[in-house]
């Protein structure tokens, strides 16, 4: 079986190979105007490694582990920063043990003995984290990272109540694949879906991609079973309640500081059979958000609706680069879709956008009932270029190419002021720091009170001060964010490397309520010490 | 103007005269066969009030007072066992001082007089409250009730993002009053609308009436602004966030434990012009509930989907009393509702439904667009019985009769066997301390995975022990809801009546993180110590 590759996205099969990558680096040559050369990946054998500093006990034994490759594969996210230290070779802070629990008992032999030892616990799903959310912290102090992957079952579908007992280590892919065969999905499907877990998608709040009304992972959470330091937080199955704060609410975006979701009941769907789907193309940037914001505002609650700028239509659909294209899908497995995408195109067509009635895409009924609508033209060249996103960067690593993106989320009254003044911000600092770069905007969901703007930048840099350009672009584009009235992350988490950011916007008496429940949980402050908060 | 009745929902020209309850009290023997008389109604001027053990200090002058009649109106909430002991004149526990602030100045002049002095501080918003959530606990330390009823204005109004900034205290009608010129509605509508407040909404994690989808008050906060005897706390504006535990969930269920909420933006709506709605009836209380859960999953998302047992059809909208009534009601300002309506009745109707094609209100287009649909025939008739349910009791007040509700939310796959026992439980408990009674069910909301029961008891009991009787009910009701895997509370909220279930129902090592937030916040410990956790 093919094993992750320690730098790129995905296993090392999906490593690109060097003639791959030099004919990458040609391509950008000649884009660029310089000369751009392809550096060899790294091999694991040459990588030095500093040896750990602690040994697994004997109650981990079994399931720990001190190997170099291990150790490797775990010392990074999955961040524009974290593939480039990793491409360079640089995995000086790799976790000293890393641990596979294969039951909730291990889980809990692992806590113990960290507690215990004074050994830093780390979580770790899927390993995809953008914000440093799975890396060691720095220190004197051991750290065991807990790679949940073995805990990747379905337990129990409860096909009434429409909601399945799942354990927090499974990966999307293999979620999908046991829900199936019961005719359920839980129709979660953030972009990282290939390389994250259920309970990664909890503790950091994700937003699923083609989702409006039900966006984060928050609105499927039926009951989470979480292992702290302490002992066991096991909250009711309930279809809703009102008996005190919400539990699960507490670590629903709790970034592995609190405990490790080992379990949880979750809402699933049944799978569709009625679909309906439409490009619909702006003449602006402007006339498309004010088309979103009337679409999402008549509350018809499609399935998708995102807005990609004139930039992203071009790039990712194909458009002329002038126009802004509204993708808006339904699906259901229960109702015919047609009434809502007639709507939803109508609404549109009222703010200015463009498509004809051959282009409306439904599949509800007859031969085409169930068939998958919408991957065909705009919205299907779209949807193929989101699922394989992440694997673009394996390409043009260590090329010295800088490019990321950040997201938020913002109501729409202070939107377009938002907007201009992020652009700026981005495009000021990318000349001054790069001489230069491009800058593209979508919608991945909206709200009835605002969008969640997510913005992808590139910028040529020189190899070995990718970093600090990229750490100058980073923030500038924050500060803009956080200046603006935005939130830092509306679905990549907040991790070390949002901290400053976080730190301006949650309220400081909310902080110190969290850490006084962090300290009530994790006594030794041993879960992921620096994220979200400091000790 | 009109003073708030010292026993009675509503006001003082809501209490019912001395004729009109004798002619009750005459109705009620006639039904149950023995003589049963109406007791005078009690009179401020006869009630013994303890003297205040403290008076207000310079600080909050002008707006806090000793007075008997606001000592006495703020003694209790409303459920029924405050009713009794109200109506008895049993007002030995009133708060020694009640606080009207008229900013939010005032209530941080309040709660760091009540933190040096050793008061204890009561919130209170509308005052409600069917759970001894505003009720001065016993012990020692003086009281403060501190009435929000003067931060009663919407301060501003967000026509694009669809938003408003409200003050904390104010109660259902004027929030409404006040959004309505605007084109806006809040559109939360508990049954305890009239005398609730935005602030106590929040704060008790209120479920709205007409609500599927967006049932809870949670699902329509923007950003939370709450004074804590440590400071303010306030969360950003925004429409989604994925930067950590939210800040907002804290507060929201916090019961005044925390604080008090001054402000909140909050989600509006605009105010619907298309409707359509349609009662359909079943054969059977499981056909009906069997037809709920088919039209919740199939995520139409109605604005309302209520199902009455035969028992409440029979009495709340004059059915024949063996089959069960759903009503389904679609709104929007935006989009005809007729698509809906028809998959929602052609759905119920697959499920064994009744209902006349010509039953189907629809108000869409031409003359009957925006004209309220659904007052009429048997959906209007529990609407009428809805809005006026809580001034029933004030008639028969002091009579001896013992009736309450409870409340709950289950999954679909536990809820026969748990209706089933509930009930077993409540009439076999009614047998022995009543020699009998009446209980029934409606399902106020439904969830794709579950629904909301609400269930109603009356018994004939002895005037003077009806607590006694009440007691016996309540406790029963309360461990068949606890055994039965349900919620102790689904928008009734906890306060001091639900405590001993609701420690059954929570994570034990959650109410200590949630006693650690509140020590960080409320060092002193002043604010509403007993209501969900201990001190």
């Amino acid at each position: 079986m093919a094993r992750r590759s320690i730098w790129a996205w995905g296993l090392e099969t999906d490593e690109p190979s060097q003639a791959e990558r030099d004919e990458a680096a040609a391509r950008l040559s000649k884009r660029f105007g310089r000369e751009i050369s392809a550096p060899p990946a790294p091999v694991l054998e040459s990588l030095v490694i500093p040896a750990p500093r602690v040994l697994p006990p004997a109650s981990l034994a079994g399931f720990a582990t001190t190997a170099s490759y291990d150790r490797a594969a775990h010392a990074y996210g999955k961040s524009y920063r974290d593939i480039v230290r990793a491409f360079s070779g640089d995995f000086s802070n790799p976790p000293d043990v890393v641990a596979y629990p294969r039951s909730e008992d291990d889980v809990i032999s692992i806590l113990d003995w960290a507690s215990g030892a004074d050994v830093v616990a780390v979580p770790y799903g899927g390993g995809s984290s953008v914000v440093g959310g799975v890396e060691p912290p720095g220190g004197g102090r051991p750290v065991v990272t807990i790679d949940l992957s073995n805990l990747n079952q379905v337990l129990e579908i409860d096909p009434v109540s429409r909601a399945a007992r799942i354990q927090g280590g499974v990966l999307g892919p293999a979620l999908e694949d046991q829900l199936r065969p019961h005719g359920f999905t839980l129709r979660h499907f953030p972009q990282s879906f290939e390389y994250s877990s259920l309970g990664g998608w909890i503790v950091t709040r994700s937003g699923g991609h083609y989702a409006t009304n039900h966006t984060h992972i928050d609105d499927f959470v039926e009951s989470i079973r979480t292992v702290t330091p302490r002992g066991i937080i096991e909250s009711r199955r309930l279809p809703g309640s009102g008996a005190g704060p919400s539990p699960d609410r507490m670590v629903i975006g709790s970034e592995g500081i609190l405990g490790i979701v080992t379990e949880a009941w979750m809402r699933i769907q049944a799978r569709p059979r009625f679909r309906a789907s439409a490009g619909i193309t702006f003449a602006s940037w402007k006339a498309g958000y004010e088309a979103a914001r009337a679409v999402v505002q008549a509350k018809l609650w499609p399935a998708n609706c995102r807005l990609l700028d004139p930039t992203e239509a071009g790039s990712a659909a194909g458009l002329s680069g002038d126009q802004a294209l509204l993708i808006v899908a339904f699906e259901s497995a229960e109702v015919p879709q047609e009434p809502f995408i007639r709507q939803a195109v109508r609404i549109a067509r009222e703010a200015g956008g463009q498509i004809d009635d051959a282009a409306i895409r439904i599949a509800d009924e007859g031969a085409h009932a169930g068939e998958e609508v919408g991957r065909e033209g705009a919205v299907g060249a779209w949807r193929n270029s989101f699922v394989r996103a992440p694997y673009q960067r394996n390409l043009t690593a260590g090329m010295g190419i800088v490019g990321d993106t950040f997201e938020t989320a913002i109501t729409w009254d202070r939107w377009p002021a938002f907007d201009e003044s992020v652009r700026h911000a981005v495009m000021d600092v990318m000349k001054r720091v790069a001489g230069g770069g491009t800058l593209s905007c979508r919608f991945t969901h909206v709200y009835t009170d605002g969008p969640a703007p997510y913005y992808s930048f590139q910028a040529p840099g020189t190899p070995g001060a990718e970093l600090e350009i990229w750490s100058a672009i980073k923030q500038a584009a924050s500060d803009a964010v956080i200046a603006g009235g935005g939130t830092i992350t509306h679905h990549h988490a907040v991790g070390r490397d949002h901290r400053p950011w976080y730190d301006e916007q949650r309220p400081p008496l909310f902080a110190e309520a969290l850490r006084a429940a962090k300290k009530t949980l994790d006594p030794a402050g041993i879960l992921n010490p620096g994220v979200l908060i400091d000790p």
